[in-house]
C-alpha cells in the first residue's frame, strides 16, 4: 500500500463470478404497479432494470451458480477451496447456515471444508473479505470462497414503492488466495461502524426467533415485508459519512486520492450519489452499475468488482476502495490492491 | 502451546457472562406433554431441566443481559469494546443482523463499533472465537465481545419429542483481549468441517428467503418447526469423528493428552457421551452441564466456559479444547490456553 499505510495482508482476488436470475423487471412495470406516470421509478431511483429469482432460483441455487462461474473463470476446482463463507444479508432458512446449503447445492456432500455465514447486512462482503484475508494471511486457510446470494424480492412490500423499486436479486462469488512474493495484491485497512439509532429504519421484523408464528409475539403480514424509511436513512448516513471517512483514512494511513477505483454499495441512485459526495469521492473513479441491476444487497459490491473486471475498469495493481452502508445502521469500507 | 504446535495467537478470554431465562421446564413436564412415563425424558436425554424465554425475553434482550453480566464481572465498559459479534445459530429477525439489535438493546445507539453476525449453527462460538482472535492478533481490533443468545424454544415442534426434549434457551458472552507479553493465554488451532450430506438431518426450513410466505414456495406450519433426525445425526457425526480428531491434532501439532479441560457442545446426553468416546476424550477432563440447562445451541460452549470458571474447573494457564457438532452437518474444534 502507499506510504503511511498499515501493514497490509498478502491476499488477492484470484477469481470472480456472478449470477443474475431470470425474471427481468423494468421500472416501467413498477410505474404501472404503483400507479405512477411512466418514467417516475427510474427517475427517482436511477434504476432502469432489476431481476427477480423465479420459483427454482433460491439463494443457495443462485449462490452455487455464482460459485461455479467464479471457479470456471479462475480454472479452480472445489477441491482447492478450504472454506466457503456466505456473506448474504438474508438467510435462506433459519437452520442450518446458508453456506452449508450452497455447498449442498454444489453437490459437495462430503466436502469437509469449513462453511459458515457472516451477516453484516449489505456490508457482509466487506466484513467477510476482511475476515477471510486475516485467516488466509495467518495461514488458517489457503483459499477461501466468499459468496453473496440475495433473493430479497420475495420480501418486498406490495405497497411500499420506495423499497420495492430499488431491490433486485443476484449473486456474486469471489475466490481469495494468498498473494505470493512479488505480487502487489493486498488488503489494506477495513472498518465497520454500527449506529443502532438507525436499526429500525431498514428492517424485516419477522423471519427469526423474535416474531415467530409459534411465539406469543406473532408476526403480522407486514412483519414479513422489508421496510425502509429511505429519507431518514440517507439523512443519518450522510451525517455520519464525513466522520467515518476521516476515521477510516486516518486509521488506514491513506487518503482518497490514493485510490484508482471506488466500488460503492449500490443502494439507490440518489443515496449512492449523495454518499459519494459526502465522502468526497471523485465521480470519475466511482463504479456505478445499479441502473441495470438495482440494489442486490450484499451481492452489490462483489458483483460490482466482477462487472468492473469484465468491463476492464479494474486491473492488477489498481488501488481499490470498497465502501457502503447497510441496515443496522452501519457504514463500512475496505481498501485493497487488486 | 505445546511443542510442535502451530504459531499461537496472543489472545485471551478476559471476562465471561451468562443469562438464563425465567421459565423453568422440568423433564417430568415434558414426560406429561408427550405421554411418557415419568422419568423417560431425563433418562433418554440426560437433561433434567431447561429454561425457556418468556414473552419479553427475546434473543437481543438475553444477549444484552449476558453482555452486561460479562462487562460487570470483567469491570469493562462498552466504550472499551471495538467489535460485537453475535455468534447465534438462529437470528432474531431477517434484517438487520442480530449484533446491531443487541447493541440497540444495550442502549448503545450511537456506538460506532463494528457489529456483525457469524452463523455456524451450534459451532458459531468456535468460528467466532477463531475469527476474533485473528482480528485481535493482527491489530484490527483490540477488544471483541462475542455473544451467543438463543431462544430456540419458540420453534420446537409440539409432536417431535426428540428435539423438543433437548433444547433450552440461554445466552452467554465472552470478552476477548490481546494477551500481553508474559501471559500464557493464547489461541492455538481451530478447524471446522462441513458435510452437507447431513444438511437435512437438522433444520428449520422456513424463516428465510427460500420458503417465504410471499413466495410461490409457501411454508407449511411444519416448516416453522425445528426438525432433527437424532439417530442419523449421531451416526453420521460418529463416523466422521475419528477422522476429524486425527486431522485436527495433526494440523494443530497437538494430542488429546495435551488438554486439561474439554468443553464440548452439549448436544444431548447420549450424543455428547458417544462423541467424547469416539474422540477418545478422557471422561474426567470433559465438562458436562447439560443436565441443568439442556442444549442451548450456540450458547452451549461459551456458557460452558462461564460455568467452568464459576465452578473453579478452569484457571489461568489451563489448556482447553472446545469441540462440537452443528447442523450443516459440521464438526468444529478450537484449542486455547485460558
Amino acid at each position: 500500500m502507499t506510504a503511511g499505510a498499515r501493514a497490509a495482508l498478502p491476499v488477492k482476488i484470484s477469481a470472480t463470478g456472478g449470477y443474475i436470475p431470470s425474471l427481468k423487471v423494468d421500472s416501467t412495470e413498477l410505474d404501472g404497479r404503483f400507479g405512477f406516470q411512466a418514467g417516475f421509478v427510474e427517475r427517482a431511483t436511477g434504476i432502469r432494470t432489476r431481476y427477480y429469482g423465479n420459483e427454482t432460483e433460491t439463494a443457495p441455487y443462485m449462490g452455487a451458480r455464482a460459485v461455479a462461474d467464479a471457479l470456471r473463470r479462475g480454472d479452480i476446482s472445489m477441491k482447492e477451496i478450504d472454506a466457503l463463507i456466505s456473506v448474504a444479508g438474508t438467510q435462506a432458512q433459519l437452520v442450518p447456515c446458508t453456506a452449508s446449503l450452497i455447498l449442498e447445492e454444489l453437490g459437495e456432500l462430503d466436502s469437509g471444508i469449513a462453511a459458515f455465514d457472516i451477516n453484516a447486512t449489505c456490508l457482509g462482503f466487506i466484513v467477510g473479505f476482511d475476515v477471510a484475508a486475516h485467516l488466509i494471511a495467518a495461514g488458517r486457510y489457503r483459499r477461501v470462497l466468499l459468496v453473496a446470494a440475495e433473493t430479497c424480492s420475495v420480501m418486498l412490500s406490495p405497497t411500499e414503492w420506495e423499497s420495492a423499486s430499488i431491490v433486485g436479486d443476484g449473486a456474486a462469488a469471489v475466490v481469495l488466495d494468498r498473494a505470493e512474493g512479488g505480487e502487489a495484491s493486498c488488503v489494506g485497512w477495513s472498518m465497520m461502524a454500527t449506529y443502532p439509532r438507525g436499526a429500525r429504519l431498514c428492517e424485516t421484523r419477522a423471519l427469526g426467533t423474535t416474531l415467530h408464528p409459534n411465539s406469543p409475539r406473532k408476526p403480522t403480514p407486514e412483519d414479513y415485508h422489508f421496510h425502509m424509511d429511505g429519507l431518514s436513512l440517507v439523512r443519518l448516513t450522510s451525517d455520519l459519512a464525513t466522520g467515518f471517512r476521516d476515521r477510516f483514512m486516518s486509521e488506514a494511513g491513506q487518503s482518497l486520492s490514493d485510490f484508482d477505483l471506488i466500488v460503492p454499495h449500490q443502494a439507490s441512485g440518489p443515496a449512492v450519489r449523495l454518499m459519494m459526495k459526502r465522502l468526497e469521492c471523485p465521480k470519475q473513479k466511482v463504479f456505478l452499475y445499479l441502473r441495470d441491476f438495482g440494489n442486490v444487497a450484499s451481492a452489490s459490491i462483489p458483483f460490482g468488482i466482477h462487472l468492473a473486471l469484465e468491463g476492464s475498469r479494474l486491473k492488477r495493481g489498481d488501488r481499490v476502495l470498497l465502501v457502503g452502508t447497510g441496515a443496522g445502521v452501519s457504514l463500512g469500507a475496505l481498501s485493497l490492491v487488486y
